[in-house]
């Protein structure tokens, strides 16, 4: 039972609210012997960091993430990895109307619904910023995965912004980080900055579509039926705020496919096997094939909006709502380093858990 | 760590392989007191079993599955429900090429590459038949359902078929039970039996889209952040066979949408808060609202065609193989009471886990 | 949430009431490759059965056990292993009182308090002869290890029955085997056979504590603090039917040692530490050493006798019960298998966790 | 798979180092709405902390607990609480021999066995600092008890030191908080302190036997077979800093009984079921009768003592080493409260499983 935990032999335990002192993850079953320090950590949380262009939400967080157990003198020791950011900013303010109205959209009513009680202040556990402690955590899976799977590399980067798509025959690995929506396309770059700026101005909000591509991966990873590749992937990634679909591969898009379309046909390479296409996204039931392992996701638009809305107080009076505050208009933008993040503890994972139950690869082809 | 189990409380671990001795689903954690039979559970294998037309399978499965314990007088007693189904049909025979060739599209390779040994008959684990198991649990958890959330109704469809999708103005609840196809449009059920059957010739196959829609739903079902309402029912349909994506309400359409667009504005009705729409699928933050719970998962075709296909042998030389054998044109059909089976499991298991941590629904609204 | 399993990567589920229609033991999480057969877990069985000697309950089962999945060609696959014994004596027969009142020391009562509906023939799910399910279990943990720490060797017998304890001074390994009571002092055997007759005659029955020895050890298995190997262990047996007492290496008497008595003093060996005595029972901080491990624990009498006891009806009316049948004077006799099963689950689990998430054992000594 | 948690529903997750910035507790699956304070949980752990009396360790901690997470205006929210304990005194110091001779006794040595890397300061992770982390979400456990069970009462007590164990027919509960021993009997307390004395000027220490008893029970608590309360009482206790025995009831005596001696008869009271005797502790088949739930653990004496002992360098060179510092010469005093701890949190965690399975006590009597 893992109410508040993710992961099968990497267990990340997140924790904390949105304005409450602190927020963290507890990450059990790190490999010992593996180098980390704040800084390294640090390094994944400032990408997603809030503020730091115009494009994401304008609130001032330090996000300064504290090691307090886990790490002796630069190693991991195989112990609980307790990872603690301080909330900086939990002046006494005014919530305005949202301990009573319900923001639709939010989880503002199932919280309350379900628990009779919650801490409204910013969303409390419902806010993006619970989002923070997955980068850190997922910062520690990195950095064993570098140590296990050394040629494995994880990117996340947008696809679809609103009406906008990647034009796939632009895509360019290296343009990701050089613009401020982590879009592998230049012209698409420059288009979505107007597109959003407008969309800020006029006080709306978009959705966003993520991929995150594995590349270097090794084969056999995923442990079927209810392990596999592709459900920790799901479950990973459907667990982020927002998000309201996961596919790989080809996805939704298989639905609309014949066999002969779909399936990837394999050659013998000098290394191994090497396929035609890859319709599977680098998974075939539920274990990895050695191709890329691509994941897609779709973020809702946030619900916070200057458009009034209607909605109901705790007592059930009608009334409206506006949502004022400093909120993204994007908030897929954010999401990019999330999902990396997820798909770094989901590799690491599974990583542990074959070595666990198989112990090496073991059956060769060729 | 449940490589093979899935739920929190009511836990569902599947075993067996498409030809040996048998296959089933141990299942833990049930309540007691619950009135279940043979009889009842063979009603839902029944949908779920091939041969039953000319769309599916013509491979002649008895599907007949006993409880072997858990069930004293006719009622579950808390403890675990052994459920089997023997394989009628293993004959030895002619395995063919499968058992040195790897079929694309299939996880033939992958298992290979994992475990350095598989039971290659009929796709050993991986076979689809392995969903007969998730259909005889799922036969359990609607019979708890019925007596904790007696209003609650769980319907799976398909609403698309290759190029073909539904017209949503047609859907008819009643047309479902209608057709081979489990369609709620009667229109597309006759096109899509004129398409299916010059595809069947063709020997192609063809990948399909499930809903599965829960009416009468209670508000508060869901755990977050990492046994979220929509987590694990993306959980639950991504573990099935051929899956390759899964949606809640707007889904991966809600990347593009604008905030206006996508929020469900609520009102206050006689027995509790509606929703101007349902974007969000019935769930926000994890925790259903009492509307209808929505999810979508994208079944790929079948790679088992008459087409030759390129692939290689485990001694690693290139060769070509043609899947013969009677199979699906679309595994999707079947794939519809799949989907019913895993909704079912995973809302008993929310329905238990809120009762284990919070008792009773505790916030009221109005 | 573990109801009915037990394990972390080596997981056992098992299923199934005495009288229902089979009992058995859901394996998942074993390595693939293990070579495996029912001759091999009927060997384990055919000691833990009943009807063998005077000693142990003239009930006749076959407890023949069958392999339903999870094994190809001889060999485990890395997918679930089913195990199941088929309950040949089933026969519809009175069960005499038991359904209305409580036998006193048994699990009725408390089965009926819990789930309002009990399976009362022959106990149910509370009967010893769910430990049938625990051996065949423990049979495949024990090839498992056979592949993976040839060296280790698992041992069972009984150190006390009733006032009569064994002399250490007397201890030999082979004696074991040699007697129907796996005691490993000659002398014992044969008082403990008067004494035992004595006692099955007069009606009563008697306690007995079984010690679990492994020899062979790899230093390095547990994972603290809440997977400590002799955490595991004490969970282990308590989660044996009528277990009271569960204690590591000098156990309960280490409340009575001064620290002077009690460490063991290190020194350097060949090939590695060696240890000047065994308080420890071969476990520091829940890490093995790479000492025995010795578990110790106690089995109460049977309360099933032949002198009238008071108890209570379903219904509250005061009454008197005798109960007849064929039941063990000393059920610890049988314990004994059972003990050493769910060693060998244990050592097992330990060994694929270590390997899961440390690799193999990296702190070197000299 | 669980390496650092604990529980069912109510999941606790202990981390942190002796000497690290910080330890404490994730505590997961709380009931919402139960009162909760620092305060509250600062009570506990005063009880527990070193140094309030000759008897304990000189070692000044503050032990001062944080709530993180998951409380809002004084009530828990149903979300992960996190608690945290800083480690004031980290002062840079000389670590002695410790970081290259491992102590006897100690985990030092299996620690480096098994993950090749250590946190030798103070024990690091096998301190019995880490104990604290389980007070503090003992305290939570205790809050969420009160309010669900309001009846019970959960006591500690020391029974044995020694070779000196308590008179039963002195037990008196109210004496148990009036001497330093938390001993129920006047006299041993005045015996005990002269004994400690001399030994702890001896520079020697001793073990203890604590016994844990929960009065006020409700029958119906603990999930067969493997979630069986006195499984999960022995999983808890054994789980504990040198505890190596724990028992139940009549526990390892039990071997020596009879079946007539032993099973305890049952009469009809008012208000249910009456039991001859407790000789089972409270449980019958794993689940709570409602008599008093009866668990003893015995603590080996620590092994930090001031004679020289054998043992060996880490690069295995034979040596000696004194373990000065201020260590107890009793820890079993300071296991009391840790063992109430673990007792709140299987009896919390036991209460929320069973209402989640089966909803509400069924069975009635009488």
């Amino acid at each position: 039972m893992s109410i508040n935990t993710f992961g099968h032999l990497f267990r990340v335990t997140t924790w904390g609210e949105s304005h409450g002192p602190a927020l963290g993850a507890t990450v059990d079953g790190c490999p010992p012997g593996i180098a980390i320090d704040e800084e390294m950590l640090q390094h994944w949380l400032d990408q997603r960091k809030p503020g730091q262009n115009k494009y994401t939400t304008q609130r001032r967080e330090a996000d300064q993430v504290r090691i307090l157990s886990g790490v002796f003198e630069g190693q991991t020791t195989g112990t609980p990895i307790q990872l603690m950011i301080e909330n900086t900013d939990q002046r006494s303010k005014d919530y305005g109307d949202i301990a009573e109205k319900f923001r639709p959209g939010h989880a503002d009513i199932t919280y309350w619904q379900k628990y009779g009680i919650r801490d409204y202040r910013g969303g409390g556990r419902s806010s993006a910023r619970e989002t923070a402690a997955r980068v850190a955590a997922g910062g520690v899976a990195r950095a064993a995965l570098a140590d296990l799977v050394p040629d494995l590399r994880i990117t996340g980067y947008m696809v679809q912004m609103g009406p906008h798509a990647i034009d796939r025959a632009r895509f360019d690995w290296d343009e990701i980080a050089r613009n401020p929506f982590w879009v592998p396309d230049a012209q698409a770059a420059a288009d979505w900055a107007d597109y959003l700026d407008t969309l800020r101005k006029s006080g709306d909000s978009v959705g966003a579509m993520v991929e995150v591509t594995a590349r270097g991966m090794p084969a056999g990873l995923g442990a079927p039926v209810y392990a596999k590749l592709d459900t920790d992937l799901a479950t990973a990634m459907m667990s982020i705020n927002a998000v309201k679909g996961v596919e790989i591969g080809e996805g939704m898009a298989a639905a609309m496919l014949t066999g002969s379309e779909n399936a990837d046909e394999i050659t013998m390479g000098p290394e191994g096997p090497l396929y035609s296409s890859n319709h599977a996204g680098g998974i075939l039931g539920g274990i990895s094939t050695g191709q890329d392992v691509v994941v897609r996701f779709a973020v809702k638009p946030t619900s916070s909006i200057l458009t009034p809305r209607k909605t109901i107080t705790r007592s059930g009076e009608e009334t409206e709502i506006i949502t004022k505050g400093r909120h993204d208009p994007c908030v897929g933008i954010r999401a990019v380093p999330v999902g990396e993040a997820m798909m770094a503890c989901v590799l690491l994972d599974q990583v542990l858990l074959h070595r666990g139950q198989v112990g090496a690869n073991r059956g060769k082809i060729g």
